[in-house]
């Protein structure tokens, strides 16, 4: 049973009441605490040695993609955070000086983004992880949620795609900014970050029925995945960099057609320093294909998946 | 160095602003997220394989376990749960039933205190691990810190101490009601649950300066507690238990002195299936003494420490 699949199963027949507006299977729990005009988000997200970063990474960079990942799913709902709780786990043997680097690293990226550490704990572990808790807030009237896209709809996607391991893993910028302006001022029908690949996330926009249509000239491919295919001609094209290797925190996301070059025009006086790509439309569906000169052909390559298990 | 002064390395010169109404260092954070009348409560507790519960419990009591030590928190604040996430660390091998048991057990407790789980994850992990993380609510104007204790204050433990390892720590209620109870229709100067054991506990209680004496006889010792003396007659006396075991989740509190003997009698009128025993005062201190009728001795004994290290 895959990742999906498996929490799917646990998650079934959660209880659920009128203060939860968004609940399990979103990239935050939206929550109505009471507060006017304004939702909570709820969100927790951890990184794990040797699969989310290695015993050589350095330290405060361990400790700033902890954060910056849950920023990024803070981003995909158009919010804003406002509170962190860490949660160390730490091996038997340990050295307390990269464990207190790790930790400046997310200290430095929460203020930052003006988000405030409010505590949290040690506990053993079998490989050293960090486990962070967020909390942020998004206006009661314009969060984002994955499951509003609607036939007809262009979709988008910021930045550039694919190779992200190589470096951009470590350094990205949660689309914090760029998502509440999306999200403030238009009419954004669906989002998600990028962290799985673009062929895994996408689906995730769609509903059981919908499907999509990608150009693939459209698709923008980092120099990261470019190099990344020129040095290992027998490995994955660059192409298929973009579309399937992991972590990218970018903000992919649909609104009506008739919107998208306004948009665009809009984009690019707001935020000239990143690109903006429209790469596609929703369709009937429920495949996703991609078109190029010789026609359109099914997409079947998969992301990466957080936890194989057959 | 141990867990208490690694975790005051990490965290210090943690950035604040005025949302914060209480920080890193005590049962919850205490966040003003502009509620009306009520602050938000935020928690963070995890449970690790062979250390909070072992391959042969059952399953559905570890999910218990993991919810109900959080809850115990929310209740040392005088609040109340409203949602949790819940991080599930999994290691390369796991039984799929019984995962999906454990978080059978959570969502019981957590149905059982109204409290709803929205998400969270899986991740791979070295050893099984359940992270919680809760949300809840607590009146503005009658939270309780660890920090308030007086010179003179009554010191007041809730239920019976000591050798929770032989089965309470898998049952345990989370005292949610006593303390909300408390916090709303008395003085309380300050609290929290015991989980490290008394001895350990109380500390957090006392400021640099602060102290206390308890009444050697007043401590009140489980029947666990003294059937583990009974059948161990060289390990710890059932005394030694009750002051240093972990694991009680019960509530230790203090309050002005003048109040004691009214709440004694409020208490077994409104919760007369469990305990509530004065058992010492706060003094000048700084160090905390244990009188019986030979006089008083220093409590010289110390709790669990998650965190063995030297």
């Amino acid at each position: 049973m895959n990742e999906i699949d498996f929490i799917s199963r646990l998650t079934s027949n959660l209880a659920t009441n009128e203060s939860i507006i968004v609940g399990s299977g979103d990239d935050c729990a939206v929550l109505d605490l009471e507060i006017e005009n304004e939702y909570c988000l709820f969100k927790t997200d951890s990184v794990v040695e040797g699969i989310h970063f290695e015993v050589e990474t350095p330290p405060e960079k361990v400790g700033r993609k902890a954060v910056a990942r849950a920023l990024s799913d803070i981003a995909a709902m158009g919010g804003y955070p406002t509170h962190a709780l860490i949660t160390l786990g730490l091996p038997d043997e340990y050295d307390e000086d990269r464990v207190a680097s790790i930790y400046d690293g997310a200290k430095a990226i929460a203020t930052e983004y003006k988000l405030c550490i409010v505590g949290g704990e040690t506990t053993q572990a079998g490989q050293l992880l960090l486990s962070v808790s967020l909390i942020g807030k998004v206006s009661s009237d314009c969060f984002i949620t994955r499951i509003d896209s609607a036939k007809g709809d262009a979709i988008f996607v910021t930045g550039e795609l694919g190779g992200s391991h190589t470096g951009k893993h470590l350094d990205f910028e949660p689309r914090l900014k760029e998502a509440r302006w999306l999200a403030q001022e238009h009419e954004i029908h669906a989002m998600i970050d990028l962290s799985d690949g673009l062929a895994t996330d996408l689906r995730h926009l769609l509903h059981t029925k919908l499907g999509a249509e990608l150009f693939t000239t459209a698709i923008p491919i980092s120099l990261a995945a470019k190099e990344q295919a020129k040095a290992n001609p027998s490995g994955k094209t660059a192409l298929l960099a973009a579309l399937t290797d992991g972590e990218d925190y970018e903000l992919l996301f649909t609104l009506p057609a008739k919107d998208a070059v306004q948009l665009n025009d809009a984009w690019k006086r707001k935020f000239p320093e990143l690109s903006l790509k429209c790469i596609g439309k929703i369709t009937d569906g429920p495949e996703i294909t991609l078109r190029d000169e010789k026609g359109a052909h099914p997409l079947n390559v998969h992301g990466y998946d957080h936890l194989q298990q057959s």
